[in-house]
């Protein structure tokens, strides 16, 4: 009964044999290797866009700083949800890679920006010398609320950015959740919709350590490789790291890991909507349930042995707010035994 | 024949399979792990600091420049070697992590800082606000020449540093070895010495990508985690890092990994010693060799398929300087066979 | 009838006389000449701070940025209000010259941070590491919207702030209108309220281009002389700089200057007031009047040549929001043709 | 006899005056305002570069920094002097503004940079994505020796730099005394010889601070403006910054007083000269002295009140080494109080 966060869960099958399979004698340092080769070319392949550029880190607040670097300089604002990673589970990375950039919260339901927000920080943002000027946007998808934009709610608001002068960042820590939600395509999710750069997340999928930070613009990949060397994320060993994303994106591993994890998702908020007394605080449209539980049955749950993390939220004294999150790994026993052990609370 | 860096070479034995291990089910992300834990105490063991903080990241770069941060200002200097990696290969990133501190090169011959250069140094750094202040002292061991300090070199260029005011950095990418070579202990060679922050590395040793940022005044750890948060060098799964650190810690195997590079270095620079023509450059006291050989050696090294790199100097027109490397995966054989073929050049 | 900015003003009478007077041959640079002295000791013997360490700089935004930067570490969080000049209109200096903190904004009617604001953001604040910490509060007095803190309240915000181990930062550009407003001392609304750095403003009051920083706690001194030096703000000719510094502070000339602003303001609002259809949207307490005009009074008034800002606000479609500041040299004959120009609108 | 520097010297006649005229009533903030506009015309009527970009800052440092960071990405070298006065004087400013670029020193007599020695920079710098990669040159004129480079010189350089894909920036904090000591016009001291950025002292040649920066690509102007306001160089009360620049340049009133400052500088070297036992250590070409002085010669300067620095250099037990500087205050009678001083030492 493990829902603390998709990162606590292991490698998916297949990722560590991959990496053992990358380890055949010597080869040369820094991503000058054919298991990386290869692996840039899956990660083109799968997201239609044979020209851009591909590099590989190993942590998601590495490819969202590096990122938004590159996209933004450092007098620019980043607008980005009142609850994004970038603003509140990053320690300030984006402020430190970008020496100094803005983080601009807009607000949104569900985790989603909220168009008429962006419409107005648009406004308000640039003009005479004594402000910040306008940046990047910066989106989350799957969002932090475990919700998902469509590539319609993507291309306008990433238009919107796009017609201000402004670049677009995608976190796609969870892109893969976001793509089996709405079966849409990795091009319709990303560059189709305006998106510059995507920062593609593996890590939570099932690798061990990794991510692609796709350049749609090759013209900035230079900038970001210098970026990323400087910051100490160019791996010596880079074969180890992209062995992991081959191995999630070969036969579309990747979209059924994220797949199960969803569905456990759904599963589980299924079963305690049916609970008396409980509420679910947004659409459960990814891998993350936030919910409220009657303060019973989150005892009788923990009595249990469940990990899971209490939440922000003001539930009043008879309930707490809590976030679930299933990944690659959860069982449907694990869903089962929660629902049963809040049940019996 | 792969000789164009230690770090070219994959996993020692039992390190994927550690990995593998470490791979049991759902854990507490970021550190709060048993495999962690134990990594951390093997550390703290082998260098016989039980008080140290113990952090694990997954570059030598980011070691060197977050350990770095923690210990200037801004506005300090930090003196480290002509050729010192901070210095020459790491893209500026200790002028990033510091926010923009000063390196000052420090002559010295085959790769070691001069002790008269450091005082010199010392003697005209700091004073009025006009000028950098004195910061900290960056050594290398084995130094980017191959060779070694003994423990009495690094307590009187430490010694002279701290007297000075100013912390003390042990770029450890090749620190086992530094002890390989000269038998001293972890602890002769780091805390014992006067240094602050021991970057413990493990990627050129054997593993994948891991390296242990070992900090002696405690006080400084929890700066140096939000450092290295901010950086985006906290791991989520950070047991796949700290799992690497075990497996070579046991049983001293990073020790005896190091021992086989340096042997091979050594074979290797006596085979070409005996060649006509050929000029070792420095000692070879770990598991570099900088020699120039004649073209026609060289030449038939190339030819043969032997991969090793060229380095700056001035050999002639009749010679090249080359570096080459060793390292735990390197056979017998491989040495053998560049012998071979710069013989039959 | 110029109303835009108390910086819109020359020299108060007697500064630029100061300054020809600072002109007698020859002196050391950098402040170690007898005028600087002087004008820090005037400083620390008006402030009662007799240990203070009292630095000049030339902008307000020079004082602001380098005290914060002084005060909290790149991960530190800085609240402040929600329209404060630092989050607003200093184009992110704070963030340049901290290494990237992060400014939170807190609420609060009438340009004052509500202190139930300032008790959540402590609470949400900190923790672990993956978040930014506790760093500063950055107060402004008098505030943007022209209103006045009185020493209770700010020794109410500034010891919840020192509570929870934060710093505590004044910028106090409009400093001088804010005791002539209240009738406190420098004192208490500074040191004896818990501030830790007053950036005590010059230019607006009258001076060219000086402002005071004082250091209540002198071990953070020599760090922000070596901040200001690194950044640009150590004036050679320190002496011209001083000298206008020690012409205002004389004979209270300083306070006189901000009484007679504030009375301009207090008569301009009180006119305005008595016009139909006129909104004053924040109490009068500094020299500044936000104001909502009948868009007829407003157009009388422009067509007349009176200059001011409009400002952000929606007065609907019949009205204009404006800012009218008043300063050491706004005539009484100003106030009075303004206010016949909106009568006659 | 006062010798310390340039900057010991108050303001030049009419200075003053200027601002005192400059103080007409209210004006716009921020430089839009008459007198700023006029200075400018200035500055570009002087260069003969109507379509540069001017803008004026109150420090030398300040221009160094923001026309550096301008011109030169974190990542990038900075090729300057060994002694060059943004390497050795600024506490690092470069590095703080730059975001952390390198300042790569280059050797060269008397103050000039080796043409050989900006080659092999130039050879060394850049490639692979571990290494710095070429940013700017950075030339002073006169030099920190007080020495000149000819237009010939600095075209060359610059050439080099430039055809390397560097920028050029030239602190010209005296470069009025260059302009006095060759004759050369300030076109072909700047953008001519392809300097793109110009900082352009006022204030060692009389004014009490200001300085302009002058940008020869005005494409660079909005990010060098977002850079000065973003580091608190933008004065709201410009007009009186301006004023000074106006008056010393209108009737070539800045060249008059570098040609005074050099002709004092060229007769006290005539003097010391003909003194038995001193050395004049470089050329003097501008209105800087480096001289070893006999020791008893020196303490009888010094007992008789002359003020001037001991510099750096190993003139043995029976010599002092000195800097002497003359200024646009520098009286003959001083000039010759100080020999008179030496000779009966």
């Amino acid at each position: 009964m493990w829902f603390t966060s998709d990162n606590a869960a292991g490698a998916a099958p297949g990722v560590i044999e991959a990496m053992a399979r990358a380890d055949e004698g010597p080869a040369m340092a820094y991503g000058a290797d054919a298991v990386t080769e290869r692996a840039r070319g899956l990660v083109r392949e799968v997201l239609g866009a044979p020209d851009a550029a591909v590099h590989f880190v190993a942590t998601g607040t590495a490819a969202n700083a590096l990122a938004l670097a590159t996209l933004t300089p450092p007098w620019g604002a980043i607008w980005c949800h009142d609850h994004a990673h970038v603003e509140e589970d990053e320690c300030g990375a984006p402020e430190f890679f970008t020496g100094g950039a803005k983080l601009v919260k807009l607000a949104g339901g569900d985790g989603r920006i909220a168009p008429a927000a962006l419409d107005a920080a648009i406004g308000a943002t640039g003009g005479a010398v004594h402000h910040v000027q306008k940046g990047a946007l910066s989106l989350t998808q799957a969002t932090e609320a475990g919700t998902v934009y469509s590539a319609a709610d993507l291309r306008a608001l990433a238009g919107a950015a796009k017609a201000a002068g402004a670049s677009v960042h995608l976190d796609g820590t969870r892109f893969a959740n976001a793509l089996a939600a709405t079966g849409a395509s990795p091009a319709e999710m990303s560059h189709e919709a305006g998106v510059d750069i995507l920062c593609l997340g593996f890590t939570k999928n099932g690798a061990l350590a990794a991510e692609a930070v796709v350049i749609f613009d090759d013209r900035l990949a230079w900038e970001f490789e210098l970026r990323r060397k400087r910051a100490g994320h160019l791996f010596s060993k880079m074969r180890f790291v992209a062995a992991q994303v081959a191995a999630l994106l070969e036969e579309d591993r990747w979209l059924r890991l994220a797949e199960h994890a969803n569905r456990m998702a759904a599963d589980l908020a299924a079963g305690l909507s049916a609970l008396p007394g409980v509420r679910i605080l947004h659409p459960v449209e990814a891998n993350l349930v936030f919910a409220e539980l009657p303060r019973a049955a989150h005892e009788a749950a923990r009595a249990k042995g469940a990990a899971y993390h209490n939440w922000a939220g003001d539930a009043g004294p008879d309930h707490v707010t809590v976030r679930l999150v299933c990944s690659h790994a959860t069982g449907a026993d694990e869903v089962d035994a929660l629902l049963a052990a809040c049940r019996a609370g």
